[in-house]
């Protein structure tokens, strides 16, 4: 298998009504795919914003978890806190995690309302073949700029009907556990 | 299949030290395994603590989100919270699930710790012949008497390596794809 990373992304992303947006950071969404992404030996989790103020916040959260009080009361948390980096756009993570891997790497797009998208079990053979950028939108999903890319895009989860309100901690999961896990 | 329901157990499970405590029970827990679980067609979720306080808050918060201000703002999550149910133990969420069955369930523990358990193939299996409550533990997990009930416990979840802290948001979501997902 070849490397595996996350982007969580907050812009541009869809509100409810469809409008283009930034998103806020939800500061347990970092611890959230932090220990998920290390459970499953998630190489790096990107979070996506191009927000300053946003920047900073993140900044000090890692920093409490990395080398502050939270470090030294719970090293688990330290250690999967390690994953995170800042990107100011998807680009600048993608260049990152490119140079991280030392060859081109294939960025997977995912939204709930996708009419359609490779299968995981195709998803899973490009694993093999070349390292993964795991793509999800906060808030509404993201934005239809983003899949004006030209990038492959994951076929969504799908529940037990209509409903499909998944939240992006749960989706992340989930996905990591159908893409990496073992039986 | 048979009907599946959700236990997120507050008490009795253990800290961080093995002594048995009562967890406090986090809003955005509620949130997200009320919509996993709608997601995934689960009958209902189970929300047990014996703290008078506790079931107070867990009220209050149900309300607003099925009559209140969030039902009017959010549809969707009025339509997941519905799935809620206190109880003040495990036994009266048992109970409570068998009347809504009408016939006997099999309770399922779960942990990040345990040595074995039976598999999610074998669990799916049994979910043809059987309802099943899937009994998660908050705080560092369910606590040991409840594993001296002589009632079966469910494999656990296997990342990458030895690092496995998955919040148990991610591993509600995990075990109902498992359980009940299609791919």
């Amino acid at each position: 298998m070849r490397p595996l990373a996350l982007a969580l992304v907050h812009a541009p992303v869809r509100d409810r009504t469809g409008q283009v947006i930034a998103s806020a950071v939800t500061n347990l969404d970092l611890h959230d795919l932090a220990r998920i992404g290390r459970t499953y030996g998630v190489g790096r989790v990107y979070v996506v914003t191009p927000v300053a103020e946003q920047q900073r916040l993140v900044r000090r959260i890692v920093a409490h978890w990395r080398e502050g009080f939270g470090a030294r009361s719970n090293p688990d948390r330290a250690e999967a806190f390690g994953l995170l980096a800042l990107a100011a756009d998807l680009d600048a993570a993608l260049a990152d995690w490119q140079e991280c891997c030392g060859e081109p790497v294939r960025p997977l797009l995912t939204g709930a309302g996708l009419d359609s998208g490779i299968s995981f079990e195709g998803a899973r053979q490009r694993l093999h073949e070349q390292p993964l950028l795991l793509v999800l939108g906060t808030a509404w999903g993201l934005a239809p700029e983003l899949f004006d890319r030209g990038w492959e895009a994951l076929a969504p989860i799908r529940g037990a009907g209509p409903y499909n309100h998944l939240p992006v901690r749960a989706a992340a999961a989930i996905m990591l556990d159908r893409l990496l896990g073992s039986r």
